[in-house]
């Protein structure tokens, strides 16, 4: 749809940072075309009042799990065992395929809410959060999780999932996929070197949990006399394109390996947090210029899915940690939120910015409410002082998804009844 | 006025922590008169439909400087040094009675849209931020910041000012007062005393910063050869009721000290790790027995008024600090935001639950939205899920403050169009 924004206060890339300037938008088809000066020839379908707006680009979430959204609020304020076995496992063993799918739909509503056009998904039932992307159509990198070994049926049965998903939805415009094998703890060596083939077949990145909590970067060095991230690397898995999510106990020599590979690592600020595991040292990864992307986890670890409440974890957390009110600014939040983010999904060239010729992934905020004024410095005011429900408007490869804070293309009476009537139902 | 609230989930007081329930809720006046059943010769002046709503006590506010509001996002990232004197003082020093006005407006609305309905305020333009509470209908805790010695002229007069304030607005039933002594490193010990003097003569309690940094504290041991907890209580100040800003550097002897004089700590997660602080030892605190509240600190240092965001982080970030799941539970989160606000503020018989006889300070959220769904605990949801802009109607003293999210006795467009002018004044 070619659409103009006319005078919106607009987020710019501008060298390492961001500036914001007041300029008319312009979208032809899926891309933005221009930028102040209409394109010539150029003929609005809709024209949308920017004043008293922010455009930004639309958020990039690194790493989630959309179908875990019918467990939300289901075991808060427990020890990880419990959490695990009693709250999460016998409702996943209790759900459908299509509770999987209205509970990815409900989680991609609440990201897309908050401003997020874009998320990377690991998902246990193929086709279910794929096609909730699709219907809801918010940009979408899928991967079928994998878990077991190299010989067990289970674990080959996943890796023919992966593929037949991939098959199924390649011609979709929106969606990309990685291959997703979920940890090494989940994961023989010989079933993630098979991950990998596959995914080096298909010329696929990788997706992946490491060094989430300390038990596990422990029971690593039990097992194979090394860390996580050092038993990865030793069975080459990381010469793929690699997300590595969470990297909270990770080594000086793990931090080295991340660096060489190339690994970008999806940080997930509230779920690190609320299961106890502590802070991944986003400081010193910023420092030895590893990418670092952010994501929420999956709704039963956090419990929301909203990316700006992340951004202002990232810029807060490490100032208490270290002590210093300079670490991690504003700008390099909302980097990892955007650009960072999209650089991980293999997106660059695509989204993450505003940017002449890259694709029209934006939000539009209302800039006239209480938290947003006065006006001081909007990149702080991103990651400090707003909650998300300042988003009216989201635009997804030129397409207006979201208007008005509603979906037009979707009944949403009728997910919230989906999802909690079938939440009702996974209930032990 | 008389007020029916029909068939909303309520969150009720339930021993130690909280229950909900489906009710109809009756305000008779100011009061919460009635749950379930309809008082004898009740008639309602408006009836509220409750279905798909969650009603619950309004949030208190228990630290905060709203007049800061107009210099938000005015320096971020940048060191305690440069924020304070670069920032915060040459706009202070700007700053007309007349700014401090629509900069305390402009955040009161912010809170009272996350559905605060009490707060407590040191502020240092008397009548400002209490014209502006009484402008909105807000309940509030009014204290003039007093800085200085026991002799010089301006000391005097901030001691005269209080009073002053105290004797032009005690007629007012939505406000009460504290007397306000800034932090031992801003006042000579003397002039404290005078303080808390003043406190006892007028039967009030007291509102100080306590060991916020962690230079502060080193000051006060080579100054006095003492914590600034132990300096206070060696003067005699903590005999008045006492509510504590901060307490992040605190030793095992202060704890001891706030527990045996029954002080009130106000714990302000964002901004003690906004400003390099860390995290004060809330986990230690609670289980010593200590009352702890809750705040947001002024726009400056945090950069919201949202206190559901402080639930959130009082419940992560310590799980994060303990690496412990377990560690402060949403439930007392929400009792650091309501009942023991309430407590804490002296306000311990007028509000801070949904109970029969206390005033009606409510916040109405709309349930019916992504991040609340699927219900499966609402007071978890409370802390791990909302973002503030749920709340739709907020009754404070049993009149309707905030409807439909709009507030119907203020000109909105005119507080946002006087807060951003005057903020481009203030700029250095």
């Amino acid at each position: 749809m070619n659409i103009c924004i006319e005078q919106a206060l607009t987020l710019l890339p501008d060298g390492e940072g961001f500036r914001t300037e007041v300029t008319d938008l312009y979208v032809e088809g899926d891309t933005i075309a221009a930028l102040g000066e209409r394109p010539e020839g150029f003929a609005a379908e809709r024209t949308i009042d920017g004043r008293g707006k922010l455009v930004i680009p639309g958020l990039i979430n690194a790493h989630t799990h959309a179908y875990m959204t019918l467990m939300r609020n289901a075991a808060d304020d427990v020890p990880f065992d419990e959490w695990l076995f009693r709250g999460v496992m016998p409702r996943e063993d209790r759900m459908s395929p299509e509770d999987a799918y209205w509970g990815a739909l409900l989680g991609l509503m609440e990201m897309v809410k908050c401003g997020t056009t874009c998320f990377n998904d690991m998902q246990m039932h193929i086709h279910q959060t794929t096609k909730a992307a699709v219907d809801l159509g918010i940009r979408g990198v899928i991967g079928r999780g994998l878990s077991g070994t190299s010989t067990d049926e289970g674990g080959a049965r996943r890796l023919r999932e992966a593929q037949e998903e991939i098959e199924a939805w390649r011609c979709e415009p929106l969606l990309s996929f990685l291959i997703a094998p979920h940890a090494p703890y989940s994961c023989e060596g010989a079933y993630m070197q098979q991950a990998a083939d596959l995914a080096e077949r298909l010329d696929l990145g990788l997706h992946i949990h490491l060094s989430e909590s300390r038990n596990e970067v422990e029971n690593a060095r039990r097992e194979w006399g090394m860390t996580p991230i050092e038993y990865v690397d030793s069975l080459g898995i990381l010469r793929r394109p690699t997300v590595a999510a969470h990297c909270v106990w990770v080594t000086d020599h793990d931090i080295e390996i991340l660096r060489e590979r190339g690994v970008s690592v999806a940080t997930n600020p509230a779920s690190n947090m609320k299961l106890g595991n502590g802070f991944a040292p986003v400081p010193r990864m910023l420092q030895e210029g590893i990418r670092v992307c952010l994501g929420t986890d999956g709704a039963a670890s956090n419990n929301g899915l909203n990316l700006f409440r992340e951004m202002g974890l990232v810029t807060l957390i490490h100032k208490g940690v270290q002590q210093d009110a300079v670490s991690v600014s504003s700008a390099e939040a909302l980097k990892m939120a955007t650009k960072w983010g999209a650089e991980a999904l293999g997106l660059g060239a695509v989204c993450g910015e505003i940017a002449v010729g890259k694709k029209a992934d934006l939000a539009i905020l209302d800039a006239q409410c209480p938290q947003l004024l006065p006006a001081n410095n909007p990149v702080s005011a991103l990651t400090y002082s707003v909650n998300g429900s300042e988003v009216e408007t989201v635009i997804v490869d030129g397409k207006i998804i979201l208007e008005n804070r509603h979906f037009p293309g979707v009944d949403e009476e009728r997910v919230y009844y989906e999802a909690a009537h079938r939440a009702e139902n996974l209930c032990v």
